[in-house]
């Protein structure tokens, strides 16, 4: 099933020429994943009219305010809007101890429940799991404990052929048989082996976040080969030396990674507040990979 | 001196319209004094180029999210920038058992110092006083305690007539005299009365911020005769049934009054996020008390 991405910021810490900071939503198999909730979420869901009702699993990536100061306003807001999906978060374990002093004092009346959902962000682990996605956390380099997030689609059962449906009269409970590996008997026992009524599953989807982070090749075997990598390009080259203070990283970084790590599609953001102009990091990223887009507040991918 | 207000969220709980929650910004005697603090304010504080070096007292009228969850991104932000001004939060009590958690997590190492001053919404009490302004609060009727914000301009010392102070050749240390009361004696011991030199001081401004309350006649003797008033109206007459529950008040509520206080100027806020077209609101209030503004996101005013 197809992955849509909202990007709904993609300023660093300070804001600047209009952009937010970090958020994102990830829409897949009738769910909506919220990563990072930095202050002003809440608007820019509304204006980039993005259903929030399907919204019940929020992946923060570090506590540093840029990425989760959001999160108590767009709580309360779905309240005020009836929300009724249960509110899974997922985060270090420190976001519970500053968050939930504000849940018990402005969000007495919530329609939904929140629940904290801690992790180590410096291990590889699976955070969260249904029947057709898996979320495991990324751990990257940077100047507090700091995660990305791969989210992968389960591997589908194979499709079968329609037209032999209808020739065989194949019924509901063997056309779920087939898919799992049965073959068919007609009524007059005749067999038609499994390999003729099925063609392979569709690839599984693929999205990892990567942010914020200095350059680590650390990373390369989690993401190896994902359709989308969203990768950090806080500077560019002729900031590289800024990287180094602040554990960021340049678009050519992100561009590097993206090529080693052999992934479809590189999508860059989290701009330092000094760029107005976006497309010399962009430039910088195209030279070394190729199939990189830029994304701004509100920009839509889906693969 | 003038009273500079911007205006920087106009919208009530629920963001609308693009319309950003409860915050303004008045400045005067070079400083700057935040009304206020919505979600996303550091963003509006940006986008209508607001200068923030001279920001250090904010005065919170009430612990709802869309008047105070922004607070912690402003002085987070303000830390980032290297902001000098050490900070005041004139607020309710309970605003510093919610906020001190976050500030000792994410703003260690802040480049100005926080402090809370506490007061009683309930009360009508002077809060904050410097050589040139005095605020006091303003008991409101809401659903929590909630007050609003007087601020009152000091009379200043009367003028002196500068064609007179060439004429007489009158030295510095002897204006501020005249200006304080004492007559003229020029070198040949002629005396020149203090009311011969002197013009009285130009009427001291005056700003009341009455957000969020239902209609009450009882704040009329504190913004009696007041410059501005900013009144929310939330509602339209046809919704007028809502006051009751929520405590907010309609535009006509709000140009009542300004009306019965005898205020010079009406400006209204604060809206329902139901109405697209605000000026069936305008017109209400206009028909009561017809200098009536409506305000919007970015509006300045200046009195």
């Amino acid at each position: 099933m197809n992955f849509n991405l909202t990007i709904l910021g993609t300023g660093s810490a300070i804001p600047s020429f209009g952009r937010f900071s970090s958020s994102q939503i990830l829409q897949t198999h009738n769910k909506s994943f919220m990563i990072d909730c930095a202050d002003g979420t809440q608007f820019q869901l509304r204006k980039y009219e993005v259903k929030t009702n399907r919204m019940g699993h929020v992946f923060i990536s570090h506590l540093h305010g840029d990425h989760c100061f959001g999160l108590i306003s767009v709580i309360s807001t779905l309240g005020m809007l009836h929300h009724t999906n249960d509110m899974y978060i997922h985060a270090h374990p420190d976001l519970k101890k500053t968050l939930q002093p504000q849940l018990d004092y402005f969000c007495k009346d919530l329609t939904f429940k929140v629940y904290f959902e801690d992790f180590d962000p410096l291990k590889n682990e699976v955070i969260y799991e249904d029947r057709s996605i898996k979320v495991s956390t990324i751990p990257l380099v940077h100047s507090m404990p700091t995660c990305g997030f791969l989210f992968k689609e389960k591997e589908g059962l194979p499709h079968i052929d329609g037209e032999l449906v209808k020739f065989y009269e194949i019924g509901v409970k063997e056309i779920k048989d087939i898919k799992n590996g049965a073959d068919f008997i007609d009524d007059n026992g005749r067999v038609v082996p499994n390999s003729r009524l099925i063609t392979p599953p569709t690839p599984p989807k693929s999205y990892a976040y990567c942010s914020d982070t200095a350059y680590t090749e650390r990373i390369i075997p989690i993401i190896e080969g994902v359709d989308t990598l969203f990768h950090e390009a806080t500077f560019a080259e002729a900031e590289r030396h800024r990287c180094k203070a602040t554990l960021h990283s340049t678009a050519s970084d992100a561009a590097h990674i993206a090529q080693m790590a052999n992934v479809k599609q590189l999508i860059i953001g989290h701009y330092s507040a000094r760029y107005a102009d976006l497309n010399p990091l962009l430039d910088e990223a195209k030279a070394i990979f190729p199939n990189t887009k830029l994304s701004t507040d509100g920009s839509k991918f889906s693969w």
